[in-house]
């Protein structure tokens, strides 16, 4: 047995090669969104490894026969859901050579080539972006390609942690406060809660519709100013550049300016939306960045290069290595290191062994060049901008947040948009949305039956029931109530939840969901790699279709 | 421009694998380990991404000529450094499945047969390790497929903390304490820093080679209690089945007994050695592990699972779904997630994106078979016994600790063994070895030239300097003192260390070091997936040739 037998490697490669472009020509004609069952495969596997080799045409026809009905497609051109994974042959390419050599890149010496590659990317990367110098190697700043970004802001949370503890002393870590939005990514409370701050401090700010879910400066400072006046010592504030619900754009600049006043460091993570801006047209959405302390895209997201790829630059990556350094490990030094004239990257990160992520990078930037880059993304934003004009024709639905970049939320509406607006329709039903204070101060109207809205109500609603029984408990007075049924909203997200199951259960196109407000939207992520205009238009179709049947299966 | 046009791909997908045989084929005439200088790349490669596109073919040349010169091949037949990272045709086929799929598998249904196999994978491997049921998904346990030991660490660490600090307060979790031995791996204090364990509560064991540096249950049960006396809270206990310098197994079931009496959160760490207990004859290097809460291997290190996989598994998942889940994150909410009916992987680990791991795992168990796969790791082990028999046979050299599976530590030693065994020879020198109290009570000899050993006598030295100053300083009375050189074992970690890097600077073979007790040793580890018998022999012919070249030296 020689499992590295290049006759064997080589046979073997080009029959998955060929299998693999089969796959890409032939996509469409998967559902784009898995249609099995909880706990399809067990079912159809073999309870217990074999004992004897099986061939590789053998494992090949399983995995057509029971793995792809399991997968959702990802590169599926009707892919519409999350944020895309977008690949690209010369990111697969790029894996290949990677996964091919094998090289456990933890320091210099034990692939020199790994590291001063992703060095050399990363300025490359930088450049592109029109980063500030401070944040590249040639600049005395540098970056480090983790996984995800989840990887980057734990590390840069500790580094933040540490700095301030090793002024106030680690016993005040419960003092420690980290900020962000509560469109902020889940990232940065779990990794908060890792790290060991008190779930308590960390602050979700609110957002609102009105500016487009985006953290307000003045509502972070007085945030901050708050936790001050408590005694809590302000630690770390995540800018997102994109959030995941609906590309939200938190204003760089401004936050930078207020965190800078308190020490604060301040991420910036555009994960999905920093890829734009290798764009000019888009490089002022992260205008002020070089007031942050670092800063992190994800290039398998929207930028061709294929899982994983986060890449996460530092103006002072010294103090990462300060606090993820493992220079007690005897059998992980040499000489090249000591000379410290190189980068071991195995400091930069939390783990130790790490993948040759930088040549995909490097492939996908020479394979396709900066210009053609550009363009890919912009024609992803034109196809944006096609879909959001077809649903403002469509008068059931609406475009809930203005669009950004490449992603639409939209939802469909019970009522016509007039209706929606405030007016009594519909066998008395009147509909009213955001209304806090309703159930203490309204009157009761339209045949006793009242729409209210979100969770701030359903407070409301309880504890008026609750005083309600006490009034009568009491004997004293006796009153009555109106029977409260579900608000515009939840009618809507209803409706909103069932047209999104029903357009993904038909495998033709998937999208997924967000809730803003307590409003359930729909978004179209457009950025899968083969998506082009007429997958589009046809997406948009099938939203329509299936928006049909919805609302003739409510009024029938 | 379309990046992943089926033409395209097949045909650029073709060329890589044709490349990747020939790389396998003529890997033996590589330096194993890159002899380029820090920095040579940034030289070579132009300053700027390119605006256009690059053909494959240019891309491909370069590689040749600037990336693989840089490369120290972990594949090389003549790898022997650190451990191995053992790719396989069929770990690299489910690579090449994986990436060309680039699903984003953090919850089942974004793509069930990423995370069901994963299931499948997990119960397969844990049922052929012989691992007790109940860290199996059939028997109410499970696992996960992570990048690295780390991440599993740090995910059963927050798990092991947050236990303890819901019953004492979070306030408390200065009082945490981590153990571990001075052998384990520097993943633990890394994580244990990173969750906010305060560094002067993790407890590096002493270890020593009379117990083949393994972690002492009576040394566990004092530490602990003299915590408790001391008011502190034992946390966490990271038994090592294989250590890194010297593949130490600490004794698992004895160390469980005594952490379990304490409510010690027990994982065991097998990154390396794990992969051996496949077969049946070194199954109990993991005995006792039915009472350890978590355990791991890493398959990309002996398992012929192309990086990165490590495996984890648990006896109460549930544990670290509590620590890690993020359900607060509406748009990855569904009703597949909403049924409890299915995994999402993402509650199961420190980020949320993740690749499909399991494929490789699925297709080496197959492609190979369970037989075959246990055939292939005693192969390696047999080479192990041949190299350390070929050690023995020089009376230049010592083996340093007794071989455990299939890494040898040995070196050589300047003086003959006789010698070094504590004869006076050559010139008058006497060669003493740990001989802590040395200084203090030992008498001058030999021409008033003492040799000593290791740091403890440094220390003493150190005392002894500063007393007899402080006595000559007094005035009342005056004493000498002899002039301390090197001792045996800093003379031999000298020429160890010469060594060393004359048989890597040949790039002939590539093999590291480690340091135990003040004494350095050289790794010869055994385990890439080229490496036959004749290599092993062709190794130490090597290492001897570099012998007699630097003794040679020495004599001149």
């Amino acid at each position: 047995m020689n499992p590295l037998d290049p006759k064997e490697f080589r046979k073997q490669g080009h029959m998955i090669i060929d299998f693999l472009a089969d796959y890409y020509q032939n996509i469409s004609n998967y559902p784009v969104l898995s249609q099995v069952e909880p706990n399809y495969l067990k079912k159809l596997l073999p309870s217990s490894a074999p004992s004897n080799p099986e061939s590789i045409e053998t494992i090949l026809e399983d995995y057509k026969k029971h793995i792809i009905p399991g997968i959702t497609h990802w590169q599926s051109p009707n892919y519409f859901a999350y944020f895309p994974s977008s690949g690209s042959t010369a990111g697969f390419l790029g894996e290949m050579l990677s996964t091919g050599l094998n090289v456990v890149g933890f320091n210099w010496i034990s692939s020199p080539a790994a590291t001063e590659l992703e060095n050399v990317v990363i300025d490359w990367l930088g450049e592109i972006l029109n980063l500030p110098k401070s944040f590249l190697f040639k600049g005395n700043g540098g970056g480090v390609l983790l996984g995800t970004t989840c990887e980057g802001i734990l590390g840069t949370l500790v580094v933040a942690r540490d700095k301030i503890l090793s002024k106030i002393g680690s016993e005040n870590i419960g003092k420690l406060v980290v900020y962000g939005s509560d469109q902020t990514h889940c990232a940065i409370q779990k990794a908060a809660h890792i790290i060991g701050i008190n779930p308590k401090n960390f602050r979700a700010i609110k957002t609102n519709k009105l500016n487009s879910f985006t953290l307000l400066p003045e509502l972070l400072l007085s945030t901050i100013e708050n936790d001050l006046k408590n005694g809590l010592v302000p630690c770390y504030l995540c800018v997102t550049v994109g959030t995941t619900s609906t590309t939200a754009i938190d204003p760089v600049g401004l936050l930078c300016k207020v965190a800078k006043d308190y020490g604060i460091w301040v991420h910036v993570d555009a994960a999905y939306a920093g890829s734009a801006c290798i764009c000019p047209e888009f490089r002022y959405l992260i205008d002020g960045v070089e007031d942050a302390d670092s800063f992190s895209l994800n290039a398998h997201k929207w930028f061709l290069t294929n899982l994983d790829c986060c890449c996460l630059w530092l103006k002072d990556p010294n103090s990462l290595i300060k606090c993820l350094s493992t220079t007690n490990s005897e059998y992980l030094k040499n000489s090249a290191s000591d000379s410290k004239q190189v980068v071991d990257y195995k400091d930069w990160q939390v783990t130790l062994s790490r993948r040759f992520r930088a040549l995909k990078v490097w492939i996908v930037l020479r394979s396709y060049g900066v210009d053609n880059l550009r363009n890919f993304l912009r024609s992803h934003i034109e196809m944006a901008k096609t879909f959001e004009g077809l649903v403002k024709m469509d008068k059931r639905f609406e475009i809930f947040v203005p669009r950004t970049l490449s992603v639409i939320c939209f939802r469909i509406l019970p009522y016509s948009k007039k209706v929606a607006n405030g007016k009594v329709q519909n066998g008395g039903v009147k509909l009213i949305s955001n209304g806090d204070d309703f159930v203490a101060n309204g009157k009761v109207q339209n045949g006793g039956v009242k729409l209210i809205s979100n969770g701030e109500d359903f407070v409301a609603n309880e504890i008026n029931r609750k005083l309600l029984d006490s009034i009568n408990g009491s004997g004293d007075v006796y009153m009555t109530h109106v029977k409260l049924i579900s608000s515009e909203n939840v009618v809507a997200n209803e409706i909103n939840r069932k047209l999104l199951d029903s357009i993904n259960g038909s495998g033709d196109v998937y999208m997924t969901h967000a809730m803003v407000e307590g409003v359930y939207v729909i978004r179209c992520a457009i950025g899968a790699t083969l998506t082009e205009e007429m997958h589009v238009v046809k997406a948009w179709k099938i939203v329509q279709d299936h928006a049909d049947l919805i609302l003739k299966d409510r009024k029938g």
